[in-house]
């Protein structure tokens, strides 16, 4: 029987028929088609594409349409600031990066800080901020062109946003919000209201530069109903739709059954991106679902199952190489490679590329003010 | 059989029984003995307030205890602009001019420009704009003390503004919004987030000095519903429940049985700030409703009905010698002033109110700067 699963921008969770939810949300696959056209526009194909970790989009074809004609896209995407940053979080983060890198583009970076202010009753704005300036280091540590990007939180650039949210909010309706969000009568006024915010970067720079600015959103796929609601709006105001890139949620330590995603609130699901070495081989080899047998006699004989095995999932986000990724997974297969065996080498894997970016996320300390926009 | 009448912040209409109007908001009466009190803090009574043009309050006492004991309050009002302004707008505006000299008070002047643009399918950000930028030379020709008086558009002062309003809006739902405004399926989203922008500046001295600062909030009584939200609210956010001292609605040219008040979009039935005298004189003469009988002998014979009669209300509001005004209500009652009279008498009242206006708003140009609060 098929389980439930829920994706909204607010909650994510049971296990994730991502076929289904293509259906269920209207939006495309990234076909063979659309993905070769990618790769003739930048010289080659992320392996999170190759590996379909981004799966699905909107109005792509538009993005490469105005690129193969000269007209350069920017993109736009964001992070809700409640917590530290964990590995999921990196994932769509770097591959904006590589986006940005390939076509040499613009990023509006948004910390919606008034988003978890609203939706989460126990965060005050203290804590909003403090959350944003840790995850800004994270984010920043990426790797990101200090030229070519700017993040702000929404309650610093209020004034310039607000207006324009303003113009987006006459165009939705209650009635609209309600089916798209599931909004009730006990819903507060800021949550109604959010979603525009989180539309005015997708039209920002059209409106700055006086001239159609094509947005691309590269996303995990729960924030997708928000831009269903911008782009009801962008014709009502002459701008042009926002595409969106599509990823899959990297699942929880306790396996892709067990619950949606990874989450920060949840530390026993977590491998944040701050953690040492000890501590992530640890949660690995205590808390990563296994795809193996019971005993280790079986395993050799039966094989493990590397597609629910958390180790080998991570490895799939992780490790780039993907004729090793394929040996891992053949030997996991077989039996010949062990459980232990496998947690370990998926620890190293995490360890080496934390590493690298927690010496990127230290240097990014003095480098915040490059980044920020404010009003 | 008692005629429907229709009060909210977007609408007033039919003939409003004041009293009633009271009971239905939960209002308090400005009676003899808190006026009593006021004078004895003022040295004065306004004759708006001995002719019960500010008729009714909430928590007034409270900012009465607190000046008695040493603590003093500031005024909140606004003026959404979405056209000229009239005669009636001038009104509550004279008064806070009144209150702010004489117990030596700040004033903050909320300009909601989202709040028509929003509300008016028609308006413009450009359209509200420029009527705020009119709007503010009347404001100013009021003559506020620029030292104690700021003024601000909701859009400009959005970076300050727009962290509070998330926060009053967690502490609002849509079921209470809805029930205090009637708002249904079809409202916008900003329309039903509004509410918790006219409620910031109740709390904005509070926030930045960090100590409970007392808001007096003098307006026309159609204002009272978003000051009961915010009074919900003060509580919960730990803030000082905002008063508010409420004016009837001068009533249109056409007649108080016609229409609840002078509107700015019926050209017919106002008395803008910048007409001409001969403009005045004309729309008087034409349009004001008359309590005169159907001819000078009936008239003369059987007296008129000065309740009714527009020019005598409007006297009412711009006369301020009392006797004088007095010996007009008897004069017409009796029959000896006659309606051509009467309406000769309040043109000039009008007319010398408006020249002397219109001089301080010319002068008022080079001033605004002076008053302008932005982020």
């Amino acid at each position: 029987m098929p389980k439930k699963f829920v994706v909204t921008p607010w909650e994510v969770s049971g296990e994730i028929d991502y076929e289904k939810l293509i259906r269920e949300f209207g939006v495309k696959p990234l076909d063979d088609k659309i993905l070769t056209r990618l790769e003739k526009n930048a010289g080659e194909l992320h392996y999170f594409l190759k590996r379909r970790i981004f799966f699905a989009h909107t109005y792509f074809d538009t993005i490469l349409d105005q690129f193969e004609k000269g007209n350069k896209f920017y993109l736009y995407t964001g992070r809700a600031p409640s917590g530290p940053v964990h590995l999921g979080h990196l994932v769509p983060w770097m591959f904006c990066k590589w986006l940005q890198d390939k076509f040499d583009v613009n990023l509006l970076f948004q910390i919606p800080d008034e988003e978890k202010f609203l939706f989460n009753e126990s965060l005050t704005f203290d804590d909003t901020k403090k959350w944003a300036m840790e995850n800004i280091l994270d984010i920043i540590a990426v790797g990101f062109n200090p030229k070519k990007t700017k993040i702000f939180l929404d309650t610093e650039y209020a004034k310039t946003m607000y207006k324009h949210a303003c113009r987006i909010s006459k165009k939705i309706t209650f009635s609209t919000a309600k089916s798209t969000f599931g909004f009730n009568d006990s819903n507060n006024l800021g949550e109604i209201f959010y979603t525009c915010m989180q539309s005015v970067p997708a039209f920002l720079p059209t409106i700055l530069e006086g001239k159609p600015t094509y947005c691309l959103i590269p996303c995990a796929i729960d924030q997708q109903p928000h831009f269903f609601l911008t782009n009801d709006v962008a014709p009502k105001l002459g701008y042009p739709k926002a595409a969106t890139i599509l990823s899959r949620f990297l699942p929880g330590l306790q396996g892709m059954h067990q619950e949606g995603k990874m989450s920060s609130s949840v530390e026993a699901t977590t491998i944040y991106a701050t953690e040492s070495p000890q501590q992530v081989r640890s949660k690995i080899m205590k808390y990563a679902f296994s795809g193996g047998r019971e005993t280790i006699e079986k395993h050799r004989k039966l094989g493990g199952n590397p597609d629910v095995d958390i180790s080998y999932q991570y490895l799939t986000y992780l490790l780039e190489d993907s004729n090793r990724l394929k040996q891992v997974y053949n030997d996991y297969k077989s039996g010949k490679l062990l459980t232990g065996e496998l947690k370990e080498f998926a620890a190293e894997v995490i360890n080496k590329f934390l590493k690298e970016h927690q010496m990127k996320r230290e240097k990014a300390i003095g480098m915040v003010e490059k980044f920020m926009l404010r009003d």
